[in-house]
């Protein structure tokens, strides 16, 4: 059975952080896994500036609620799902990305969860895999129970699972990333993606 | 993050086999995984059968077509995946069962693949996994990569991942399977099933 993985922000959908970095007018909280490859770093950095900036959780989902897939996302899902599987993985949090969960048509999405205390601060975070990469095991996990993947994202955090999946290539990346991976294919739009997803499992 | 682990058939689905068994005539292919444990001995005698009647996979593709979600199922399923992820993990074929995916409003499936020669008959099938149960190392994978599972099937290739997962319930199953697992939850309606899904992860 034929699954694609896909990262969701910079993919499908915009980068939520970068978005309310602009509503909120906080120019610090522009930074994302293309600028700082470790996560833990970036993610506490984000959480202290929240603080700084006396922000909550219900703050950033009144941004997050009006984003809207990225162009021609849906409907490359929507295609998508007529002929293979596919699962959303992303280091995204449930708690601000549920609005696009939903205007993507729910596709199944394996993500992390925020941690907000009693007042609505985002006080910490959960990812589902503690240490290290949580694309590259889930992708590997997927292979193990007998599905072949093909995987796809524009991140850091994207390379290991593109390159532990069965087929992948990057999705609208940077010069820097492309440079780092010169053997793996690079696309920049769904009809090439597309392309690459049907040719790799040989459907028409 | 939570997810929802549900078979297909007897669950969201009507039984493709028994359906196709009615329409073609053949009382012989109404067997199941409920009255069958042994899947493999299953399929060869399905296989056959098929083969005495000189029935290729179009014509069963031509009936599953028709088929609809069990009343109820794609409200269920749609609500479902507004507060949780869901993955339908069935030992049904990919070729046969596509029809109803679409109608289902398509959710993720792990399912398994039907092999077909080139005139179009049914000649062998291949497993996602090759020895023992499908869907019990699946729902362990998806524990194995952070997410909590509630499972939930009606048949005795569902047992394994319901007493493997976080949380999980019988639905509308046998005597004979509620005997035989005296411990486990069985309920009978989707209501039932919703509420213990949303009791399981603390969903209001």
């Amino acid at each position: 059975m034929n699954l694609v993985c896909l990262d969701m922000e910079g993919v499908v959908a915009p980068e939520i952080w970068i978005e309310f970095a602009e509503a909120a007018g906080i120019p610090e909280l522009r930074l994302t896994t293309r600028d700082e490859p470790d996560y833990d770093k970036l993610m506490k950095y984000r959480i202290d500036i929240l603080r700084q900036h006396d922000l909550k959780l219900a703050q950033i989902q009144e941004v997050a609620g009006k984003l809207e897939p990225l162009p021609g996302a849906r409907e490359f899902l929507d295609e998508l799902r007529t002929f293979c599987q596919v699962v959303i993985l992303s280091d995204t949090f449930e708690e601000t990305a549920s609005g696009l969960f939903a205007k993507l048509g729910y596709p199944t999405v394996f993500c992390n969860n925020l941690i907000v205390n009693d007042e609505g601060y985002v006080v910490d975070y959960n990812m589902r895999i503690k240490e290290g990469n949580t694309k590259t095991p889930t992708v590997q996990a997927f292979m193990g129970v007998g599905m072949k993947v093909f995987a796809s994202g524009d991140s850091y955090n994207d390379l290991g699972m593109i390159q532990a999946a069965d087929h992948g290539c990057l999705f609208k990346t940077t010069d820097a990333i492309k440079a780092d991976l010169p053997h793996v294919t690079a696309v920049e739009s769904y009809d090439e993606l597309m392309a690459q997803i049907k040719e790799a499992f040989g459907v028409k």
